[in-house]
């Protein structure tokens, strides 16, 4: 059984032919232009649905399914996108958009959840039923998998790993909230600190690695700075740790996955960054005697998105 | 078809026989003595099963599963129950040692599950596939139903929805950690704030109800204060809303189920518990263009134990 995947984008968008483990078989990509109305960027998605295939050898009537990872908020089960907020849209019907061009069922879910979906079928946490993903990136995404299949609560906006509060009255964040997850395990989160500490340290390695300029500082310099052992970066990093550490624990206590997957820029910081939330979390744990689910780093990279929109369709 | 539902506590063993509906058609109950072994306690439970079917008109034999709930943890995989604070177990092999006195099959899962699923399919939240139990007791627990199931997790750990943490740096919890949900849900919390409140304020009409002794505080005299515009009184119970409309949204945010239902000693207060959450709830939520869970009061009241514990068989 054959399967088209698309990864949308705000500045891209990727599609491939997928087989049923997950393998791509063919794949095409286009540059969104997200300005154009909302018809004209799908009848382009449909476009390379078809060119995709017809690099694999077939044509779209000939696969089970076309599914579609989307930056924003989804409503699997209207096939409406109520926001977007990369793409702005507001309520597009894309799934019925979509059907003009393609006479195959079309899923709709979001990006976070279907790069968990690709990690539970072909990645890291394959073979497992239970699943969370966790997107370190600007902000925190997530992505639930129970018995195998996406979770996206009853009305598609469940997963909002990000906006799960873990301290209340605490940094304001962009949902209007104040000390959601996201404010405390995001990249952004490590930029707002290291700020704060090079402005009382600016002896700090940072601000060599950046130029002298607070403005340039970004996740990646701080992690460097903190495996070369800069006590500043090391701070940094530490108080970011445990945040993370935090939003974890309450998954496992709420959840309870056989494994907790990290992915986004945050998690390119490999192993360094593993062990730490590891050591952390292990301290945090509620119930001791009993195992807790494995925290891993995603491996399927920017395939991602291709594979787990079209594993959608399964 | 009928089942044999069992409510297993420190104090008390009910136990009922349920049919397929949820209804009690006979019940009975018995003194834990929890200071016996494990032993004795499982051969009365299975004695009290035996007595339950006989009133209704049946054999054990006759009924298609016995499901019991614990206020503990379980491991609904292997039958053993890790820990159980109220009566003093650790590892006991309690569905083994059930089956030496009953051929059918036994289920055990944690109490506040059991009761999420006796609203579920009888209660306040019958009909709904996706639901979240959460009891405001001394502590918190939860219950997670997905797709009409008790969703325990991986390991059985989870719906420990008490330890999910709201404020990182805040109250420490008896599980070790800070700022666990419990610590600003509970009875508890209520009770620790209303008594920091009177040492300011003694002028509070608490202080009169408790005959001027803080050490009687308990939840219902500072939530019967509250609702006569007591100031500090309501000050207190505001800030307790807040705090569990804190973790309510988190749950919305990461579950979004189709309707939260809240039970447990707080949750006697009733219309006025219950305005003031919806309210806050809806403050906070993510994202106000979508809809999100109906928050509701459990309706089952002592015999959701009995009714939920028996649906763990259907």
């Amino acid at each position: 059984m054959l399967y088209i995947g698309v990864d949308l984008g705000g500045t891209g968008i990727k599609a491939g032919l997928v087989n049923e483990k997950g393998k791509i078989l063919a794949k095409g990509s286009m540059l969104t232009h997200a300005e154009r109305p909302y018809q004209a960027i799908i009848a382009d998605i449909a476009a390379l649905c078809n060119k995709v295939a017809a690099e694999g050898g077939v044509k779209v009537s000939d696969v089970a399914a076309v599914g579609v990872g989307v930056p924003g908020i989804c409503d699997p089960k209207t096939g409406i996108i109520p926001m977007c907020t990369n793409l702005g849209w507001h309520g597009v019907p894309f799934v019925q958009e979509m059907r003009k061009y393609i006479d195959r069922p079309v899923i709709v879910d979001n990006d976070a959840t279907v790069a968990g979906l690709a990690e539970a079928v072909a990645g890291v946490s394959a073979g497992s039923q239970t699943s969370v993903f966790i997107t370190l990136g600007t902000g925190v995404g997530g992505g639930i998998i129970i018995n195998g299949r996406p979770f996206s609560g009853a009305h598609g906006v469940g997963s909002e790993i990000g906006h799960m509060i873990v301290k209340m009255d605490g940094e304001l964040c962009t949902c209007g909230n104040r000390g959601c997850f996201e404010r405390y395990a995001s990249a952004t989160a490590i930029i707002r600190e290291a700020r704060i500490a090079v402005a009382a340290h600016p002896e700090s390695a940072i601000m060599a690695r950046c130029g002298g300029n607070p403005e340039k500082i970004n996740a990646k310099i701080v992690i460097d700075c903190a495996k070369e052992a800069d006590p500043v970066a090391k701070r940094v990093f530490d108080e970011y740790v445990k945040g993370l550490a935090y939003g974890i624990v309450s998954i496992i206590n709420i959840l309870d996955p056989e494994i907790i997957v990290l992915g986004g820029g945050v998690s390119n910081a490999g192993k360094f960054l593993l062990d730490s939330v590891r050591e952390e979390v292990e301290k945090l744990v509620f119930i001791k005697a009993m195992p807790h689910a494995l925290i891993e780093l995603a491996r399927l990279g920017s395939d991602a998105g291709i594979i787990g929109a079209a594993m959608l369709g399964r």
